[in-house]
């Protein structure tokens, strides 16, 4: 598993859309689709530490305790296969992650107790809310593995970056690539958008600046 | 009909994922799915005064002009089979209801001029909003019968419990019972986030109080 | 195309709850069905400047460089065809259309850089968000055509009306009818709010003001 000292600190100042183009450039397709901030203001950025969640055998079963090792900076990244009647995420869930400094928490799936998210600030990104515990009705099916997250796959390790219009993943074998490529997207955006302010007509800027 | 003043002031302070993990724990399923709080900030407390609603016949209809008769303190439950294209609920609704004290609004289904419940701070919980009237597109059904709202039944009389995270139905017939086990609950949670602050493991909290 | 210049004044202080109201009355379905704004305060009024979105092909596409040419005060409608995974809409388009005076944004589909518009108090109404770029995954089909937005037709030249519970469209063929059966409306709602403030019973004021 990746140190969490390695994400750079470039991926905390990029927006998820010049993330998603240069994605698009190099023909990543990691773009998590319908998976949305708690809050419009949240930020969301590091490694992904994964979760596979099944529904519970005739047993019963539980997502059992693991918080207390995950690692300060890690983004918890559980795979609810989209359920959105059980909630795999809460208020203590959300206290215990603040305490530890993890960085956030992104759900195939839904949470409940949002007002505690809301009120520390703690950035969730998920399909909604319920109020449904997920206790007895899912189980761990594997910790530290591939997942699926909106139809985009999470390699343990991975980063995950959030924003107001959801959450992108950087496999970590790719990284360096799609950090040059982003780096120069957002540069491009910015020539662009300083062009609009200076009287410049769109369909010009996007001329000179080669950007379509 | 059961009087309104038989709500016990408990329920009140009570989460719906506490009260939700009493319903589980007794073996209830009455969490309803789907309905959410125009703002994460509402909260609900009242007795169900029920209605439910059909699609109009040809000759057209309302839900009628029964606003007027609802008991302070109730909250209102329309059952208007989870449709998205046409309201139950608006402007002089919400007017009309705060004026007579009513406590909320809980709807399969969705209503109109949303800003009316925001600015006024009435508690409206749904499945969104639309500006499409009902009238000559769903007709009353029945009054005071029992409903489904969001998957769970609702009889006129039971407690309605919402929050950010949805609404919670209480079936009267076993209220004593489900406060309780919720208090019960209440309290073990409140034990484990103390022992959070004060710095113990999760894992540690939920063996010392049986959290599982 | 008509020219912006005779968008009536009415429009802008009507709800979309009264003008759906008058288009029911007058028998025209043009009501659009799960398009909401990105905030609750946002309100749009304007003459749509339509555009129809397809898949791309496989040698790519996009949307192409429109905006530089819409007259101000006009609305820019987006036919994506309920699209959720791909934006027709962003950042530069928001800066763009806000240095243009242009008055709003209504995609049957989703936009990107949600915080921008946010911030700029740009409305834009949608089905909601996502980041990836529209760029090589739609193509234009057509300027100024008849379009299709939840479910109601909209002509180039139409007007757009939106606030906080979504859109309706008033097609210029009977815009003046319509208007005139709103403003009616209206004034029997205001008619009906002062008698329930003076204590008048609902029944009673919907009764006195024929509001059925």
């Amino acid at each position: 598993m990746p140190s969490n000292d390695d994400v750079h600190d470039d991926w905390k100042n990029l927006a998820t859309s010049t993330v998603s183009d240069a994605l698009d450039r190099l023909g990543i397709a990691s773009q998590c689709v319908g998976i949305e901030p708690l809050d419009t203001t949240f930020r969301l950025c590091g490694r992904a530490f994964t979760m596979r969640a099944l529904p519970a055998s005739a047993a019963g079963g539980s997502l059992g305790d693991y918080i207390d090792d995950v690692p300060p900076g890690r983004v918890i990244a559980i795979d609810n296969a989209g359920r959105m009647d059980t909630t795999v995420w809460g208020d203590i869930m959300t206290r215990a992650a603040v305490k530890t400094g993890i960085a956030g928490t992104v759900l195939d799936g839904v949470s409940r107790n949002v007002d505690r998210s809301l009120d520390m600030g703690y950035p969730v990104f998920s399909r909604g809310r319920s109020m449904r515990t997920g206790k007895n009705r899912v189980a761990r099916d594997g910790l530290n593995v591939a997942i699926s997250i909106g139809g985009a796959r999470v390699n343990d390790g991975d980063v995950l970056l959030g924003d107001c219009d959801g959450v992108v993943v950087v496999p970590a074998a790719r990284e360096s690539e799609i950090l040059e490529e982003a780096r120069r997207l957002d540069e491009r955006e910015a020539n662009i958008r300083r062009a609009l302010e200076s009287g410049m007509r769109l369909d010009a800027a996007r001329r000179k600046w080669r950007f379509d």
